[in-house]
């Protein structure tokens, strides 16, 4: 079993890089606070036997070498990214809990047949670069790298730019990188498992999602003296919209959900009747055929709305992820692994998009969860229990044990 | 009369003092751009016989001595700053005006009975301190100059901080100026003048105008993970209320307009439902009575709204400036001067507000309109035809003069 406590103090001592005054974590991708954690990951891995790496999208690998090298790794991975007001799990006990794994492996000299190898994932929120999962992404093939290195922030930064500005840009060629599995642990971001007393999700897949940018063009005006009649208001216009895309939601069943997360409106000024914004909107189901129709019936209601409101619009889908099953032995070896502990467990399937769901394209993959307090993250009170945490390490050593016996 | 040449050439030379790709101006108050336009001011108006001074609000004073000149100064005025995207003619054709006004007494070498002065006043627009109009509200006792200098921008930057910034905090203080008069020449910023061909608008009054700002607490969460049944959405709550506004001006007669100017969303992350939001609304009416009861309509919404999105909110009216009716005998000085040189004219109320506003409470006060083509301003395409502008410039100055002779 894997060090609770040394897991605990890592998960401690790495919040300090970004850590807000609420107890949360701001560390947006390829910021400063990022190469600080970096740093120290680098550091950590060493200290535990591991060579570390980075390919030329600044995703790490932690290397522990296996009995027969030119065997393809066993990996596990997540991400130390977060969300500008995030908390200090979301991705972080992925990586920190392959860590507790390679230590234990250490502290007993256990060899593996296989390498064992860890991964931090650039970019796995999509906060500050869009879409979420990029570099886990250009690793699998679903993006290029090029087209991920021109990716801006919203000051318009490329990705590449801020990539090489942290001194993270590597030579190895991001997805020329033999895997035999990937494990991913993480918290499950959702109500379930707390309000059913389970410490352990095995994770059967995740749920498909879909990215939108929404800019609607109207016309700026003075908010004295432009009649009501004789405006074209484009932040009333993206009020409808947003009212538009939890009605649609709410429509499309229990599981589907609808959110616009981020809206910039020009020129934001008081007294000025808005004549530009710019919003996102993000739409997931479990099942595929329910986005499709999601989007369908958004895109009716805001073409129906720019028309009533005289807005030009321009509605473009940014990211299609579409549902993941994962790989079943994987899944059963989680599974497998939660009982010998005698860990209460059940099948979820993720609601939040994973590194581990573009992994699944190319190696056998599959995630465990544990609980997080009501359910809540993307929010600087996440919150999780040591033991909980220490377990999803234990499950994801013993799961990648089993992998690697295989 | 005046130099209509000459004044159109002024309003493109100053443009370019924050001058935008689309035609615009971008000078927010106290900025580096309000700087040099403030420096362009002392220069014109000292080669036109004057002396300028400018007190503790960086208010403009530019002096044409009269034969009397112990006599307080009729004055003339309006503000050189612009919204984040505004016009090349909102507050600015007031101050050249005046400035073609002193240069057609120095050419002629008129001498008036009492001093002239023009005024360039400070933060009319309110789009970077709230409220408008600040300045000539310190200079007329409405707001102490405490509170005004204390005022801070969305960065947090204080007014007296940015004031000192550009050196423009001057020893005399602000409210210590005699003034025997005050007239604002300014475009129109409705569509009505030209809807109806008339070149000037003899101003009564000012509708009355109130700020809130609004500040919607939920909670943060994962777009993803967490049921549409589970969230506080502080976006889609902001996003009723924005409705709720629109809804509120239309139940309120022809001439009630309400507008949310400004909103900030938070986190603003594409995954994230938002926790937090502040947005602002603006409320007028030439009644105030209609607008105290939009305030209350508008009250009840919010506070249903807030309910049923399970929102902690903050509603505060910020400024609360009630309708203004100008001085008899200057708004007929205004009405016989355009009479005599045959311009076409009519009466109205003005839907903006103005330092004029303020001005009226501590002397005799109107002000000119003149058209702007679709009634549009705040706005970079916010035009006036040359004629027009000298035409209010020409009636400007025969109303200084008949203030003067009076
Ligand atoms: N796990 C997680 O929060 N990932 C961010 C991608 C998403 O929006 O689901
Ligand atoms: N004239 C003008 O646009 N003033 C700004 C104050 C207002 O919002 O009416």
């Amino acid at each position: 079993t894997v060090d609770g406590a040394a897991l605990w103090n890592d998960i401690l001592e790495t919040a300090r890089f970004g850590g807000t005054p609420k107890g949360g974590i701001r560390r947006l991708t390829l910021t400063e606070e990022d190469r600080l954690v970096r740093d120290w990951f680098i550091a950590a891995c060493q200290a535990v036997g591991c060579t570390v790496t980075y390919d030329s999208m600044g995703n790490q690998f932690a290397r522990r070498p296996g009995a027969d090298d030119s065997l393809p790794p066993i990996t596990m991975g997540s991400h130390l990214d977060t969300q500008p007001t995030g908390g200090k799990f979301d991705g972080i006990i992925g990586v920190l809990g392959g860590l507790a794994v390679l230590r234990a492996l250490h502290a007993t000299g256990h060899e593996t047949r296989h390498p064992i190898e860890l991964i931090n994932w650039t970019n796995e929120e999509g906060a500050r670069f869009a879409p979420a999962m990029l570099s886990s992404g250009v690793f699998a093939g679903v993006f290029t790298e090029q087209e991920a290195l021109d990716k801006t922030d919203r000051a318009g930064i490329r990705f590449e730019d801020a990539l090489v500005g942290i001194g993270y840009r590597g030579t190895e060629p991001c997805g020329q990188h033999p895997v035999a599995a990937y494990f991913e642990l993480h918290i499950e971001q959702g109500p379930i498992l707390e309000a059913e007393n389970k410490t352990i999700g095995v994770v059967t897949g995740v749920q498909g999602m879909r990215w939108y940018e929404v800019t609607l063009t109207g016309r700026d005006s003075h908010a004295g003296s432009t009649p009501m009649t004789m405006r074209a208001d484009a932040l009333l216009a993206a009020a409808r919209m947003i009212e538009a895309v939890n009605e649609v939601a709410l429509a499309h069943g229990p599981d589907a959900v609808g959110t616009v997360g981020l809206i910039e409106n020009r020129p934001n000024s008081r007294n000025v009747v808005p004549g530009e914004v710019f919003f996102t909107i993000d739409l997931r189901d479990p099942d595929d055929a329910v986005v499709e129709r999601m989007e369908a019936a958004f895109r009716d209601r805001a073409a129906a709305i720019a028309a009533e409101c005289g807005m030009q619009m321009v509605l473009e889908r940014v990211w299609d992820s579409p549902a993941v099953h994962f790989d079943p032995a994987c899944i059963d070896a989680v599974r497998r692994a939660a009982g010998s502990f005698g860990y209460p467990a059940r099948d979820i399937v993720s609601g939040a998009g994973h590194d581990a769901a573009y992994m699944a394209r190319i190696t056998p993959t599959t995630m465990i969860f544990v609980p997080c307090a009501g359910g809540l993250s993307h929010n600087e009170a996440e919150s999780a229990e040591s033991a909980d945490v220490a377990a999803g390490a234990n499950v994801l050593l013993r799961a990648v044990l089993d992998a690697d016996a295989r």
